[in-house]
């Protein structure tokens, strides 16, 4: 008997941004398994069990999802945002492909959700109003030289840049070296914001400059976005300027 | 008396994807604006005024909205996917940025949806499991050339790749130069998708290798993605194989 595997995204936080898919999917399942916080999210019925489990167990958490729809059950693999970006469909599909063939024979569908710098960027205005780069800081699973190699690239492509897992307690130093290597590439007036857990009650936004940012404000919460070279902020007569990648870019002669 | 306007993402298509607070927008707005086949996706209430306009007049839309906002009216400038990814947001700011400092004092909100990258890599698998560029491949409002750097540049940073706007009937020959750029710079066995309408009664995914792939497929209605040198496909013993670009990135010697 088998059962079946969603990977649902949750999207920032509220229930206002969660889809009726993901939302029916979290009520029908028999199993939610995924990061603490965004298990407890969820309100569980008496016939549901709870999986909770730590950040840094994803390949364990995968192949655990997949052992108990393999058995029948009807799995929810929880990740905030959208399962694709930095969340846990790749860890799903490595855990999938490390099972013979035979042994994947299981129905596993993807439901995407509203991903953080999508959720950011509604909140500045319109920061992706050109082409952009999302990339994860984090080097747990790439080395610092394909890191940097892509800030040069993004540098070079003159794109708006989304940072995803900017700083965290055991890698405090990285996003001041990222920094260092905007700066390099980008003028000093490029507009910088730092887009914390946005959607939650502890939301907060810094905006500022490429030459006044100070990395030390970006952790495990924060989304970072770098403007292109003619993003600019629009200033309103009341509340905070809206951040604005203009559609048309010139070329500089 | 002042209104207030929302800029509000519809997500891909279906009522499933659509984010309960833009349902919640949808249903409350007296004025709804946007491209017509959007707008048709509303089932508008008796008291509603439905301003449907066509593909190529987002800043006269833009300023529009604006108008009937200022004026009093609940507006509704609607777009598919995520406002803010090659959508209304950016026509938006620019049209705001557009009037003096004093009239720019208007209630605007813009509400996130998911956009076409995530909808196609959901049906995929997991191919945005690394770091990846988001590009229009249109030229209507940035030169050939910018675009050009930008492929060149995702080639130089190994970004997985997602392209909008991929061609239509006045733009045919641009994907074909996008395609020979790309193949100059990543291997002939990376993996491509085609995935055309996601979430609409005619979805379809064309799954090829970058040497096989015919860059005729893509229309206005089509997400092309394109993988890292690390991306591959794993097999499933029914169904299409999984798309697969793992978390993990080894650096070639």
């Amino acid at each position: 008997m088998s059962g079946r595997l969603r990977i649902i995204g949750l999207g920032p936080g509220p229930a206002s941004w969660l889809t009726p898919e993901a939302g029916e999917a979290l009520a029908e399942a028999s199993d939610i398994l995924g990061y603490a916080p965004y298990v407890a999210r969820h309100k569980a019925s008496s016939h549901q069990r709870l999986h909770p489990s730590d950040n840094r167990v994803e390949a364990e958490r995968a192949a655990h999802a997949l052992q108990l729809a393999a058995s029948g059950h009807d799995v929810a693999l929880v990740s905030g945002g959208d399962p694709g970006v930095f969340a846990m469909a790749a860890a799903l599909v490595e855990a999938l492909e490390a099972l013979p063939l035979e042994a994947r024979d299981i129905d596993i569908s993807i439901l995407p959700g509203v991903t953080a710098v999508l959720a950011a960027a509604a909140r500045l205005g319109a920061p992706l109003g050109g082409d952009f780069c999302v990339m994860s800081l984090s080097d747990n699973l790439k080395p610092w030289k394909v890191i940097k190699n892509r800030l040069d690239a993004a540098n070079a492509g003159d794109f708006v840049l989304a940072l995803y897992n900017p700083a965290s307690k055991a890698r405090p130093r990285q996003i001041f070296e990222a920094f260092d290597i905007l700066r390099a590439g980008r003028a000093p007036a490029t507009p910088v914001a730092f887009a914390r857990a946005i959607g939650r009650d502890d939301e907060r936004i810094l905006r500022c400059s490429l030459a006044d940012a100070d990395p030390a404000e970006a952790d495990m919460s924060t989304l970072v976005l770098i403007g292109a070279s003619h993003s600019r902020w629009v200033a309103r007569p009341h509340g905070e300027p809206f951040l604005l990648t203009p559609r048309a870019v010139q070329v500089r002669p």
